[in-house]
């Protein structure tokens, strides 16, 4: 019986823009459910020391991930500009996404975020653009953008993000399978048959 | 007309014994040629500010790189054992293979080495593992081991170090391609393909 797969993703990070533009497609046509899980990698960053992305930190490998992430969307046919700051806050895109867990639009919120920051180029973390994108959804965006900053919102966020790292969870994307993580948009075909085979 | 990839290795690289056991093959089923280039992470990790391994530095991140290495090895059909010692020092066998660079057994010697590290779990740091394996290469183990600690080698395994820190390389294994790098295990099939087209 296949199984389901959780989906751990974070707004500025760039290998989740791929992954989250793919899994559900992906599951569907495995049979496989997908949970949204918006969570914040700044407090798992700033445990391990780092106060700034570490395509920031270590510029070498920002480098290489610019490139190896344009080789990526051109393979899977995804279009992509290079955001012009980067990392973008994606704390209020999260908390929408947290407060409407389990609506029947949070994937096209999600993947819209995504386009907004990897495509648009836009500042996420303006309630202009989160708005704007409510309101393409066909939502009432205030009535949105209010319940995001609620205190039930801003605390159910900070305990999937203390949920994350308590899990193990190190990175964004990071696909979990029962016990099982799988790290990177590298691992979403992996994830999702894993879910599949129902093991 | 194909092309040609640069694998750049080190010997005491995790994500490096899946990569190095396929590469010949991927290749030679391209027509792609595969030219062998040990190195040192050691220099480089300095660099970035690690006194050892980011997999045990950052705990989470290497609690997961052993699992998913296992089931990276799984899914490959390749035979793995997590090696009781890690990372092993892999400086006399890169120096044995800087010293070999462009006989026909280089690449024998290479994937032996990440057998004994990652399948029967021996010390490579040691003279007699790596002299046991150039004899079993029908090889003069003494010859070579002596040739692997002249001045000649350890200078040529020096520049090519500082080589790869030059091309903006930062782990291993990483591929090249005329001015490309490919990262990780994973890329290898897409290093390969973008040799075989020439581009």
């Amino acid at each position: 019986m296949p199984g389901a797969v959780e989906f751990w993703f974070e707004f500025a990070s760039t290998y989740s823009y791929p992954a989250a533009m793919r899994i559900e497609a992906l599951a569907r046509g495995a049979g496989v459910e997908v949970t949204w899980r918006p969570f914040l990698l700044g407090p798992i960053f700033a445990a391990q020391g780092w106060r700034d992305s570490p395509f920031n930190i270590y510029p070498a490998k920002g480098r290489y991930m610019w490139r190896d992430l344009e080789r990526t969307c051109t393979r899977l046919a995804l279009p992509f500009t290079r955001p012009s700051q980067f990392p973008r806050n994606g704390l209020l895109a999260a908390r929408v996404a947290t407060a409407a867990a389990g609506a029947p639009w949070v994937a096209d919120f999600v993947r819209g975020i995504y386009r907004a920051n990897f495509v648009a180029d836009q500042d996420i973390a303006q309630p202009a653009v989160v708005g704007a994108l409510l309101g393409a959804l066909g939502l009432a965006a205030d009535d949105w953008l209010q319940r995001a900053s609620s205190d039930t919102t801003k605390a159910r966020l900070r305990a999937t993000s203390d949920e994350a790292m308590a899990l193990g969870i190190f990175g964004a994307p990071t696909l979990r399978v029962g016990d099982e993580l799988f790290w990177g948009n590298d691992r979403v075909e992996e994830a999702v048959a894993w879910a599949r085979s129902g093991r």
